[in-house]
């Protein structure tokens, strides 16, 4: 592995550059970039100069950079991420128009839950999340549903790494946060009641990928009023069904040893579809005969009736 | 700058690997991704490695890896396109809901134009492209908007690549393709008829950024039967106004000399915004009073009134 003085991996270090944008400093310096990633302004000189090649970065006339498109290309082919959301963007929104207040999809990454979408009102509660962003998994209710069904290695780690109180209502002992994720898995949901914001409670219900396993939590963030969660919980099951019935569905067959599609990555109207899968400038199949999958083509996602719950 | 044997940065080699995915082949096995980079086993091996530990590979239990959420993270903070695709969805559903083919939204991503969404109806016609797809600029409506205001120097080097012809209909010579961009200037949008299949004809338009510069192209995929274009045009016209109003607006003044965020990377409830701003949790502002932006907060992308064309 290629390791810079300080141990660290090339890779890494590009990471850092990069991971130095938010949704809320989207542009930046070079000396900002420098500050943010902690690197000398030599070494951001040259990492930028070679992520800027790679279409990673962008820079703008201002001589600020932006992250590039490049970044959202690679995105696009992401099952666990934009697959996904394609497939659950209908449910989520009919759980949002029932709900009105704020509905998220999120998944597991590393000890936080990734929320890869989300609908709000601009009237909803607080909500710390964005599109994009993460919050520790003790402290949100999508993250206590990842958790109760991950590996007990991940459990023990982040009770490990210590457990961050936001209010006084933030799980904090790693007895209790083990005592609510045998209530999550009885009840087969999780809520949280002011664990973040005094103000908020969040309930999620886990989602089932095509392997069977839990491959997301969809939730709502909604007032900490003291009413009972039991039909919000209800129409989140509705809709986790919903999609991972569709999830099941999107995942091809295989139509020969090397082509595992998955649908909601490759939407679009029949004849295009007919006409993608008989163009041979695939690089993984060049010269060979299309898939036969072009009897069963992908529907286009998102533009079927919005389901109802 | 780090670099292998062959004289390749560390970072070409990671990303070779990255992108041996594509919509059709998103979950692929060591051997299959070593043949798609063209890279030793060993060395797949150590990338490989190397990726999954950063969150940009993820390893499903039959052994198989998949683009991870990681990549996805990143993109959700790129305004050149998930802050343009959140802005312009609204538009680009209006136009598609008039046209009830294909609509689709394009940046200038190398020598090609990169598709960053597109609403299809089923049964629409052929089209060659898939969100997070290519298409050479000579070769699209919306590449041909592009490479028009783009500056000379890319236009001549499209030229001197040579232009794949797809039909007997595709651009092919440097004059042909400069006498096209001329004509696109003065008419203000681009038409290709049969340019990549017989059957289907692209019109597209520029959509202006908030620098005033060309920043994307939306265009429609219809069927190529010589019927006017004019009526099209127009309406991507006034969509493209609204685009252009909105991603205007969508970038906030400066609110101090470091916070330049962009409204529909951070969009959710008011009361979520002034929470998040609130925050001290920054890394580039720990400390620091919160930005002055919460007396006008983001508004919820896409959740407004659709708008009408």
């Amino acid at each position: 592995m290629a390791r810079g003085s300080a141990g660290e991996s090339v890779l890494h270090r590009h990471l850092r550059v990069l991971e130095s944008f938010d949704a809320w400093h989207p542009f930046l310096t070079l000396s900002e970039i420098a500050d943010a990633a902690g690197v000398p302004r030599s070494s951001a000189h040259r990492l930028i100069a070679e992520l800027e090649r790679e279409g990673l970065l962008e820079r703008l006339p201002d001589r600020t950079y932006r992250l590039g498109v490049r970044l959202w290309e690679f995105a696009s082919r992401t099952p666990g991420a934009v697959g996904l959301r394609e497939i659950a963007r209908p449910w989520l929104g009919a759980v949002h128009e029932r709900v009105r207040q704020h509905a998220q999809l999120g998944v597991l990454s590393g000890r936080d839950v990734l929320f890869i979408d989300r609908m709000s009102t601009r009237e909803a509660v607080v909500n710390a999340t964005l599109i994009g962003g993460r919050i520790p998994l003790h402290a949100s209710s999508s993250g206590l549903v990842l958790l109760a069904y991950a590996d007990n290695a991940l459990v023990n780690d982040v009770i490990a790494r210590g457990l961050r109180p936001y209010t006084a209502n933030t799980i904090r002992s790693g007895a209790e946060l083990r005592a609510q994720l045998r209530r999550v898995r009885e009840d087969g949901y999780a809520v949280t009641e002011g664990a973040i914001h005094p103000e908020s409670r969040g309930i999620a219900v886990p989602v089932t990928g095509p392997g069977g396993s839990v491959y997301a939590a969809i939730g709502v963030v909604v007032p900490n009023d003291g009413a009972s969660t039991h039909g919000y919980a209800e129409l989140l099951r509705r809709a986790a069904a919903g999609i991972a019935r569709e999830l099941a569905l999107a995942y091809r067959p295989d139509v020969d040893e090397r082509t595992h599609g998955i649908r909601s990555l490759v939407s679009g109207s029949r004849r295009s579809l007919e006409y993608l899968e008989s163009l041979d400038t695939d690089p993984h199949d060049a010269g060979a005969p299309a898939p036969s999958g072009s009897s069963d083509p992908a529907t286009g996602a998102g533009l079927g009736p919005a389901p109802v719950l």
